[in-house]
């Protein structure tokens, strides 16, 4: 029985797509590591190209094989970086869909890194969730690549606002208690006043040409500091107070955590081209709402570098 | 055309199914209130009989005129509580489905509630999610029927363990700027000092005989006050300042809000018969953690009224 | 006691902040229609606005108090669509952030819809997710506001290319069976033949300037009759068979179910300006795969237009 | 510094809590397998203990070091299956919470299985679902423990009501054609008719005593080959018209998934005790509907076999 191929036919309706594919393709990714066990990345992948009006369907399962081989060679160690599998994806769908003009893959996963706590140097472990994004553009030379890696991080944040007045109402008593000026200072500076404090969620995300490389680590390390203290899975009591302690030495409203950001990601990727995108969000779960607090920034490198040399 | 009817028929395997039904059937409640705008419930049921081992499949489509009969006599006014919808549907379950021995209600609801914040009184809403079951058993008298209405409700905690550890910090400076001791108890009970917070939800819900009557309202103030400190979707300067030291003057473990609860249930309830059963649970979505910390406790209205009067 | 106010200080990282606000904050909205009861949204908002790097904080508590004031016009009659909750906020946020150049404004909303099934007429309901959105960027002179209103409807997917190859199998067993080549091809225009059918989830927004009307009801309608079939949540035995029916007679790709929306589109909302920006997405949930077919397309009113001229 | 321990004091209100522990912890199980690499689980755990009265708190950061040691075992190939896992971590939690009468560990893990494609034998992957629990109750002897062994599988269902419906109408279309009752016979033997189907979830979870083995992937098995058809990640199209074809041949209802499963359970488990208790649930994603259509049975394996053999 030969059997007919619908989607080469030309549609009844002749409208360009702007992406047609599959979501919520589940797969885990191994990517191999010189001496070291291989990374394993839970993965959810999304794969899409155009589709000209001239045609009635792109073959999806293309797609399969594109990413299977992909994945293959990331077990064996030819992908050296998890932003790598992406742009192999994109770069390999061209070749697969001829009729496509672009292609786009889009990752998130679920990465475990290994921790050890402050104080008592426990080993643990936390989730992080890494965002990867890859487009890949026909051209009459080379296929153009632009390659996004990013991570969202949980961490804790605590109220710049609600422990100033929570320090306002302590140096009333502590003056009512005939204790000096310069006492009550030395004692803020020792104990950092009470505030709400909670759950906090930063995202921050890159995207470069092909040819530069984002370590993964580095985008981590960035959200981890930039908010009022890390968080850990198991803390024992001389961690447990470190953590409260410098939450509260810390406190930042979700804006100064983005800006934290901003100023890190200068520090730590400098070196990468003017026009790499940055894209920077923070979530607090507010402990007194039921909603959330929200700040982002989206900008080029040159700009985030402008702004701060401002000042 | 003659439609066959093959629900009717016998099946091959003849095995009993202790629940066949449908899920996420998606509803708006209005249950009419004397002198005020009725209160709106977005709801989704469950709906399920059971089927003896004769019957190869139930009528499903017959749940949904019933659960459309007791809306409309919600409506109408006819339905007097929100949890009296279940028992009704469970109850007229019985009759359309004349093979079934079990009939099976859930309804969980977004229900807004109003507020007013604790200073400033500033009206504010909130969302609490309702949760209501019944459950009638067909006898060769009238059906017996259990029903259960339930709620979760969010707030906030403040943890006694690092609260204590930064009050020991704090006594220690103190000491050393030379406060004496009985000032330096006035000021700890004035200003309370810093600790891990977060958002908690707790959950409650009472089962009983159809003939008893348990306020929704009754349910969530039990839970609103048996958290650290309760929140509120806006808060003014004077509002938020009180919510962190209510907080912070009332440090909870996941342990003690369900203690809370409970005994909170018995003066609450008290009337109701002993063989009610409660559910008490608490979800701390700990500041310093990714994981929640979480405890239960289910027993009957006697088991709790036997313990608390053993102290 | 004074209370300080720490949001209105200059930051230490004088970063710019292109979204600072609230998220997941949860309202009732009911939209007061003349002659009929309320229509009620159960919604979602995200309300932010842009901060310059001189801020430190947004004051949010702005927000909750202009969309109190909004959802308090709708169901004073004042506001008299659903699309014009989200473009009043936005222009009362400018008002109410002097610094800010942007505001924004996102709902998304459950809203049930009453329908009758196709043979019985049976009343029935749906749930249908209703997004909205509205941008306002302060300007020398009156603020331009840019508003978008779009929906997410559940229908049904049938595949063409599955259906095709049954058919070739078919007609294989009937030219076996000594029918005429006529005979076969009246058989198939009666008579669908199977194929894989599913849930399919149809999307449509439509962004235009602030003075022009996309009655909600049409985005829906768009939405439903672009798939295969309509879906019910209730359907007697000659409605079932009906749908059923209709979904094998009007095989979709993924593809075609975007195209179709295209053009109805085009035939429905000729009369909004070239610049409308127009968004269709298409997501099926394959009955043969765990992973989802999916297709888009984002084009200009004018640019759709184009291309089915060029037909 | 002496740090204060809060959780071993007695509490104000002596109420007993049924659990007391951590929610949704995040770990990536390895299981080492002979001549393989590692099965790999994403899991997420909820471990808990009872806590009488007299005790304020428990010490929730043992959790973590037992898990963590189990887990450790596990890849050093000391826990052969993954079943294991959490009764290891029941039983040694009873060792580390000696106040402790009862622990318990829930495990819900994500898993890759390696598939073939049933016509062209093209590999490929799928996620299943697979839910593990174990319960320790202390003793004066050894502690008892009971642990359950489950999966979630995602099928294809198709409904035989509408198919018969469109198989009346066929009929009637064939006998206008003057086609004789035999061949008609001959053709549908060869040709299953149109009908709506879905993706399906079935699920079924085996309990029993601590030294039985349930293999998870003899439950995997009886999952897969319960609904209408098996579903595969990428299908070529003589894959798509086999999946297509035997999920027509083989149409069933919500129910009749649950009672071939229990068929098969009784047929593969038949060796476990008579008190194992089986959970077998379906879920189908009704493509003709916005809602679910679901059954469920829970019951003893004896239980089981005395109705099959009632037949």
């Amino acid at each position: 029985m030969e059997l007919s191929d619908i989607q080469s036919t030309i549609p009844d309706i002749r409208i360009n797509l702007s992406r047609v594919g599959v979501r919520n393709v589940r797969k885990l990714v191994e990517v191999a590591r010189v001496g070291k066990r291989p990374a394993i990345f839970i993965s959810k992948f999304d794969i899409f190209v155009d589709l000209p009006g001239s045609l009635k369907g792109a073959n999806l399962s293309r797609n399969f094989e594109v990413i299977d081989d992909v994945l293959q060679e990331a077990i064996g160690g030819e992908v050296k970086e998890i932003e790598e599998v992406c742009s192999r994806v994109a770069r390999k769908l061209l070749d697969r869909h001829e009729y496509a003009e672009r292609t786009e893959v889009r990752m998130e996963s679920a990465y475990m890194v290994k921790r050890e706590t402050p104080v008592t140097q426990t080993p643990c472990h936390e989730v992080v969730t890494v965002h990867a994004r890859a487009l890949a553009q026909r051209t009459s030379r080379e296929p153009i690549i632009r390659k996004s890696i990013g991570a969202e991080v949980t961490g804790m944040t605590a109220c710049p606002c609600a422990q100033n007045i929570m320090k306002d109402h302590a140096m009333m008593v502590l003056e009512s208690l005939d204790m000096e000026k310069d006492k009550i200072e030395k004692f803020f500076k020792e104990v950092p006043m009470a505030t709400h404090n909670q759950r906090g969620k930063g995202f921050l995300c890159i995207e470069t040409d092909d040819d530069q490389h984002v370590p993964l680590e580095d985008v981590i390390n960035v959200l981890k500091d930039s908010m009022s203290a890390r968080i850990y899975e198991l803390l024992k009591r001389g961690d447990e107070s470190f953590v409260v302690m410098e939450a509260h030495k810390n406190p930042r409203f979700v804006e100064d955590c983005v800006r934290v950001m901003a100023k890190k990601v200068v520090g730590t990727f400098g070196h990468l081209p003017a026009d790499a995108r940055i894209t920077i969000r923070q979530t607090n779960e507010e402990s007194i709402h039921q909603h959330d607090a929200y700040a982002e920034r989206h900008a080029t490198l040159a700009e985030l570098y402008a702004e701060l040399n401002c000042e």
